[in-house]
C-alpha cells in the first residue's frame, strides 16, 4: 500500500459533478447550523493551513461539511467509510471543486483500503473518522503520520467502542474526540436519523407495507430505539432483542415485546440489526425463521447478520426484484431475503441520514476539528467527550434555525439551582 | 377520438417486459388473497368470455389483478388512470403476455384520453374504473357501448362521489359497485396504504427528516387519517384542516391541532392535501407560507393545490434536486416547493400502495367483477355497496394468509346476540 | 311491581345534596354544548309539558342533562341504568331540586326494577334509556303506557342491538332514536370516553403500572378501539381478540397482536372485555391464565366474564385491597382478580365518562327529545338514526366551545363536489 | 427541636393498621424484586445492628422497603418526606409492627420538621433521604450525629442537585449514594412512574378528559419526558417548555411543540411542572392563561408554581369540587384551578408511583444500604453513583420476575466487543 501515487481523485465519473452540486445545494437548505458555522469559519479561519482527512459516507451532507472545513482554511481529502454508500455525483462535485476524493460506489475491499491510503497521503493533522478504519490503519500501517497529527474525531458508536478498546490497551497514539457521544449527535443522528432512514431503506428496497408486520429490532441502543419507535409509528408490531438487562427492561417499559432472538425468529416478518456486534442473526435463527423473512442491518459493519453462514446453508442465492435484494433458498424450500448485503441499509437502499440530522453531527465535527487545532499539544492520548459548550452551542443554533425560542433561567432561578438550603 | 385504430398495445418499450415480470412476481408474494382467488378462478372460470376494461394505475399490483381476471376467463384491456403513475416495465410485461395495454408514464392529456378510447374499443362488459374517467367518457362519448355493459366497479372515493352525483342526476346508465366503500378496501387501502406511501413519496422526493417538522394534512377522511397517523408516527407535529365539523372534532380528539388552512399556512413545513376537493391550497395560503414550504397531494386529482394560481403569482418556477421537485419563487424571494406537479405523490415519487394493501382492494375488484357477471340483468342503474359477504370473505382470506386465527361465536353467544329479553 | 306507590324519590341520603350540587356545577364547566342548548331551551321551551323518564347512570353529567330537560319545560323522573353506578350525592341533589329520583348505589336487583317501575309511574311521553331495560319493561309489564308515548332514545350499543332485534321481530311499539349511533356520540363517548375512563377505573382499583404489562382487549368495536389505543398510550403491550374478520384485520393493521382468547389467556396481565356479548372470558380461559391475572369489563352488562363459572371452579373468593377487588383462588393455587364484579369498571371504580364526552352524548339526547316532540305522531315504530343536522350541530357547538375554527367550503368547492363532469 | 422526646410513633390512628397491612400485601405482589432481596437479606443479614432513618413518602411501597431493611437486620425509623403524601393506614401498620413512625397526612410545617428530629433520635448509621431534607437538617442542626454515620442515600433528582451543591461547596460531611441516578431508578421511576401517576392524580382530582386538551409540560427531564409521553398517549396535544437547548431540541424531535412558557400560557388547558426549579409558572403566565386553566406540579417541591404570587393577584380563592382542587379568581373574572396546593400531584390526589416502579427504586435503596455498610469507612465525603453491578442486578431480577428472557453474549461476541482490529 505504501506505493500509492498522488492522484487528486479516484471517482466514478467527473461528469456527474453538476448533478452532485445541485443535490448538495438542496441538502444545504436542511443544514442551517453548518451554514452558520461556515459563515463564522469564513470570518475566523480557525483551520488555516490544517490538513484534514475525512473518511465518511460520501453524501450530499458530508460535502457540506467539506465546504465548511475549507471555509475555515483547511485542505481536505475525502475517502469513503463504506464501499457501498458513496454517492458518485457528490464525489464528482467535490473533485471538480478541487477536493481530493477517493470513493466509488461499490468499490471492492482492496480499492476501499487503497483509497484510505491515498487520502492519508495528504499527511493529515486531523482525521475525521467514521468507524475507526482510518485510525486503525494509521496505527497499523502508517505510523509515520502520527507525529504530525493533532488528533481525530469519530462519528460512530462502533468506532468509539474500538477506540476505547485501544485506549484501554494503551496503544492509542493521539487524542480522539468522540463526536458520536455528543448529545446533539447521538440523541438525534442515531435515533431520529437512523430511525427514519432505516425504514426508508427497507421500504425503497421492498415496497412492503409495515402496518401489521412484525419487525424484530436487535439492539436497543440509540439506533435501535429510533428504529423501534418509527417501526411502531408505521403500524408494525415490534419485538426487541437485547443482551443488556437495563436496556431490555427499558424496551419492555416502552411497550415492546422482548425475548431472545431464537424465540423472535419464527415470529418476525422483518429483522433489523443495530447492535454493533457480530453474528447477532446466526444459523439457529435462520433455521427458525418464516418463509420470506426479510433481513436488514442498520449497524455500522456488515457483520451483524452471519451471511457467510447463510451462504453455507443456502442451496441457492440470487438477486430478486432489484439490486441489493437477494433471496437465499434453504434446503426445504424456505426463502430468506437479505437487503443490501447486510450493509447499512439506509445508505445502500436510501440516501442515508436526512440532511437536517447530519447538520448537527457535522456541526459537532466542524467545531471539534477547530477545537483540536486550538488545543493542539494540550490533549492526552485519550478518547475525549465533545466539550459541553460545543454540544450546547449546536443545539442552540439548531433551535434558532428552526425559529424556536425557549425559556431562559431568571437570576432567581439560577440562584435557586446553585443553593442547597431551601427545603420542603 | 372515434377513429382510434385497433392496436394491441401502446407502451413505452416492450423490452422492459422481463424487468416488469420480475417485479410483478415480487408483488405477488405480498398479495396472497388475490392468489387464493386466482386459484379458485382457475377452477371455476366465473369470467369466461367476459370482456373487461381496467383503467387503473398500471403497477405491479394491478398486473396481478389482470392475471387473476384472465385466470377467471376474461379478456382484458388496460389503460392508465393517471398520466404519471404508469410503471413502464409493468406495462411491457402485460403487453408481452398478451393483454391490450395503453399506458405510458408521462403521457400528455390527449394521449391519456386516446388510451381510454383505445381500451374501450374492446367493447367491455365490465369496466374497472379508478376515478370515474372511463365511466364518464362512456356516458359522454361512447354511449354505443352501454347496451352491452353489465356494469362497472369504482376504486376511489373521488370516483364514487362523481358516480353518486350521476345517480342523483338520474343519468347513470348501468349499475356500479363502489369497491372503494368496501370496508376491506377503504379502511386499509386509503388509511394504511395511503398513509405509508404518501410519506414514502415525500421522503424519496426530498430526503427530508420528518421528526420535528410541522406537517399540515388537509382533510381528515380515511386518507387524511392515515397520513396524519403516520406523520405523527415519524415524529412530526401534525395540524389537520377540515370543513366537516364531525371530522374536525375527531381530529381534535385524536390529539391533532385543527385550524383553518389560512392559520396553518405560516406554521407548516410540509403540506399534504387529501380532500377530494379543489383549490384547498390557494393564493392566500401560498402567500402566508414560510420560505421553503413543501407541498404534496395525496388526493386523486391534481386540483387540490391551485397550481395555476401559484404559477401566476410566481416570478420563477424551476426543477430543483430531481424531477418532480419544483421550486416556485414568489416576488419577495419566498420559495415554495411543489412535489410531483400536485399529482398523487405516492405514485409519482414512490411506488404507490404497497402490494399487501392492494391485495385486498383488488380481491374486492375481482370478486365484484364475478358478482356483476353473476347478477347481470338483475341490478338497477345505481351505485351499489360491495356485498357484505365479499367484504368479509376478503378479510377472512387475508387473516388466513397472515397466519392469524380469531375467535368464533359459540352457539350460545349467537343466540344471545339475536335475543332482546336479557337485561341487567 | 304494579303496586309501586308514588314517592317523589328513593335515594341514599338527601343530606348529600350540597356535595352533589358542587360536583354537578364542576361537571357543567366541561359541558359547554349542553350549556348552550340549555340556554336555547330556556328561550324556546320545546319540551313544555312533556313527561320524560331518564334511566341513566346517575352521575354529575346526567344531572346536567336533567336540568337541561327541565329548562326546556319537561317534567323528569330519573332511575339508575346500573345498580352500581349511582353517585348518591348527585341523586340527592336532583331530589332536593325537585326531580323524581329512584337510585341508590349498590341496590339489589329487586330494588333496581322497582325503581324503574316507580319512575314509569310518571307516565312518560319520552323515555331516555341506557341499555333498553326500561323499554323492554314497558313492552313486557307496562303496556298501558304505550299509547301516550312519543318514543324513546337509546344511549348504548347494547341497547340498540336489543331494540333492532325487537324491530326485526315486529314487536317494537313506538319509535326509537338510536342516540348511540350518532357520530358525535359513539365516535367520542365510546372511544375517547370509554378508553380513558376504563383505564382510570382499573388504575384506581389496583394502582398497577400499565407500562410493560400485557393488556388483552376483547372486542375491537369503538369501545375496544378506545381502550386498546389508550392502553398502548400508557405503555402496555396490547393483544386484541375479535370474532369479526374485518375488525380483527383492522386491529392487526393498527399494530396490535390478534389471536383467539384461549391463546391470549396465558399471556395477559390484564383482561378487558368490550364486546357486548356473553362469556367472552370463560372456563377454558380462566384455566389458561397466569397467576394474578386481573379481569375487568367495559361492556354494558356484567355478562362478558362468566363469573358464575369462575365461582364454581374457584376454591375461595374474597375481597382484597378494597371493595370491588375480588380474588378467586383456583385449585392448584392460581389467583384471578376480578374488578367491580364484572360490571362497567369505569363507573364502578372511577367516575364514568368525563363530562366533556358526555356533553356531546347528552346534547344529542336533549336535541333528540325535542325532535321526538316535534315529530310526535309522524314517526313509525322503528329504530331511527339521529338526524344528521342534529349530529353536525353538536359537533359545531363543541368546536365553538373549544375555540376551534375550521375551514368553510367556498362556493366554487361546493359546486365542484356536486358536479361529475370534471376529470383528470 | 433538641427537646424531642422518645416516642415510638406519632401517627393519625393506630386502628388503621389492618387496612394498611392489607394494602401493603397487595403492593408486595407488584414488588417481586424487593421480595427476592428480602429473601436474601433474611439469609445473609447484611444490615445486622444497623440503625436506619428513612425519610420517604409513607406509602405501601416504602412499607415493603421497611420490612426488607428489617429482614436484613436493621432497626428503622420512618418519617414523611412530604406533609401531604402520608398514607395514614400504612403509617399505622408500620407502627403496629414495631417500627418507629412519625408521619401524619396533612401535618403542618412545624410538625413535619419535628417528625424528622424524632426519627433522627434513633441516631442512624444510614439515612435514606428523599429530597435531602434530613441530610440538610443533620448538617445544620444535628451535627452530633455525623460521626456515627456511614452515609446516606438519596431518592430524588432535586435531592441530588442539592447534595451536589453541598459537595461542590465542600460541606458534605459523609458519603452519599445517588440512588436517583441509577438507571433502574430514574429511567423507570421518573419516567414511567411519574408519567402514569401524574396523569392519574390529575384525572382523579378533576375527572377531565385528556383527549383533545392542550397539556403544557414544563421541563423535559426524565419526569417531563414521562408525563409528555403519557399525555400524548391519552390523546392530548402537548407543549413542552425548557431552558436547556439540548432537551428542548429533543422534545422538538419527539414531535412536541416547544416554546417559552409565556407563549404556552394562553394555549394550555392543563399545566404540569417538572423542572426542579422555582416559579416556573409565575405572574406573567397566570395573567396570560385561559379561563379555567388547570395547574399541577409533578416536581419534588411545591415551589414550581408561584402560589404566593397567585394568592396576591387573586381576588378570591376557594375549594371547588373536592379537597385539593382550588380555584383562584383573578380580577376580571378569570379562574385558575390549582391542584394539590402545588405539591406532588401523584401523591396528593392519587397513590404515588405504582408499586412495580418503586420495586426497582427500593431494590436499589436496599442494596445501596447494604453497600454503605460493607464499604463503611472506605468511602469519601462525596456523592457516589450506585455501583453498576447493583444497577444491572436490579434489572436482571426485574426481568426474571416478569418472566422475560434475553440474549446472552456468545464468547465470540464478547471477544469481538473487546477487540479493535476488525474493520469494514
Amino acid at each position: 500500500m505504501a506505493g500509492s501515487t498522488d492522484v487528486r481523485y479516484d471517482i466514478k465519473d467527473i461528469g456527474l459533478a453538476e448533478a452532485g452540486r445541485r443535490r448538495i445545494a438542496w441538502a444545504a437548505r436542511e443544514m442551517p447550523v453548518l451554514g452558520l458555522i461556515r459563515e463564522s469559519f469564513e470570518r475566523d479561519r480557525p483551520l488555516e493551513g490544517v490538513r484534514i482527512v475525512a473518511c465518511v459516507h460520501v453524501t450530499t451532507e458530508t460535502a457540506n461539511l467539506a465546504y465548511t472545513l475549507r471555509a475555515g482554511g483547511a485542505e481536505a481529502a475525502i475517502c469513503a467509510s463504506n464501499p457501498l454508500s458513496t454517492q458518485d455525483d457528490v464525489a464528482a462535485a467535490l473533485a471538480a471543486d478541487g477536493f481530493r476524493v477517493y470513493a466509488i460506489k461499490g468499490e471492492d475491499n482492496e480499492t476501499y483500503y487503497r483509497h484510505i491510503h491515498q487520502a492519508l497521503d495528504l499527511r493529515p493533522h486531523i482525521v475525521i473518522d467514521d468507524g475507526a478504519d482510518v485510525v486503525t490503519t494509521i496505527h497499523r500501517d502508517r505510523r509515520e503520520l502520527i507525529p504530525e497529527m493533532y488528533g481525530s474525531t469519530e462519528e460512530t458508536t462502533t468506532g468509539v467502542i474500538r477506540l476505547r478498546a485501544m485506549e484501554r490497551d494503551g496503544v492509542l497514539a493521539f487524542p480522539v474526540i468522540a463526536v458520536n457521544d455528543a448529545d446533539t449527535k447521538h440523541f438525534f443522528d442515531n435515533r431520529y436519523g437512523t430511525g427514519q432512514s432505516t425504514l426508508d431503506g427497507i421500504i425503497r428496497a421492498t415496497n412492503i407495507l409495515l402496518a401489521g408486520k412484525t419487525v424484530v429490532v436487535a439492539g436497543y441502543g440509540w439506533c435501535g430505539k429510533g428504529i423501534a419507535m418509527r417501526a411502531r409509528g408505521m403500524g408494525a408490531k415490534v419485538i426487541v432483542t437485547e443482551v443488556d438487562p437495563i436496556r431490555a427492561l427499558e424496551a419492555v417499559m416502552d411497550g415492546y415485546r422482548v425475548m431472545p432472538m431464537v424465540d423472535a425468529a419464527p415470529e418476525g416478518d422483518i429483522f433489523i440489526t443495530a447492535t454493533g456486534n457480530i453474528n447477532v442473526i446466526d444459523r439457529q435463527h435462520f433455521e427458525a425463521m418464516k418463509d420470506g423473512a426479510i433481513l436488514a442491518n442498520a449497524g455500522h459493519f456488515n457483520a451483524e447478520i452471519n451471511l457467510t453462514m447463510l451462504d453455507d446453508i443456502a442451496v441457492e442465492g440470487r438477486e430478486v426484484l432489484r439490486p441489493y435484494v437477494e433471496e437465499y433458498r434453504l434446503s426445504g424450500g424456505k426463502r430468506i431475503i437479505v437487503l443490501g448485503e447486510g450493509r447499512l441499509i439506509n445508505l445502500v437502499a436510501a440516501e442515508g441520514h436526512p440532511a437536517s440530522v447530519m447538520d448537527m453531527s457535522f456541526a459537532n465535527q466542524a467545531l471539534s476539528a477547530a477545537y483540536l487545532v486550538r488545543e493542539a499539544g494540550r490533549l492526552e492520548k485519550r478518547v475525549y467527550q465533545v466539550p459541553e459548550e460545543i454540544d450546547v452551542e449546536v443545539a442552540r443554533l439548531k433551535l434558532k434555525a428552526m425559529g424556536i425560542a425557549i425559556d431562559q433561567l431568571t437570576p432567581q432561578q439560577e440562584e435557586y439551582l446553585r443553593s442547597w438550603q431551601s427545603g420542603t
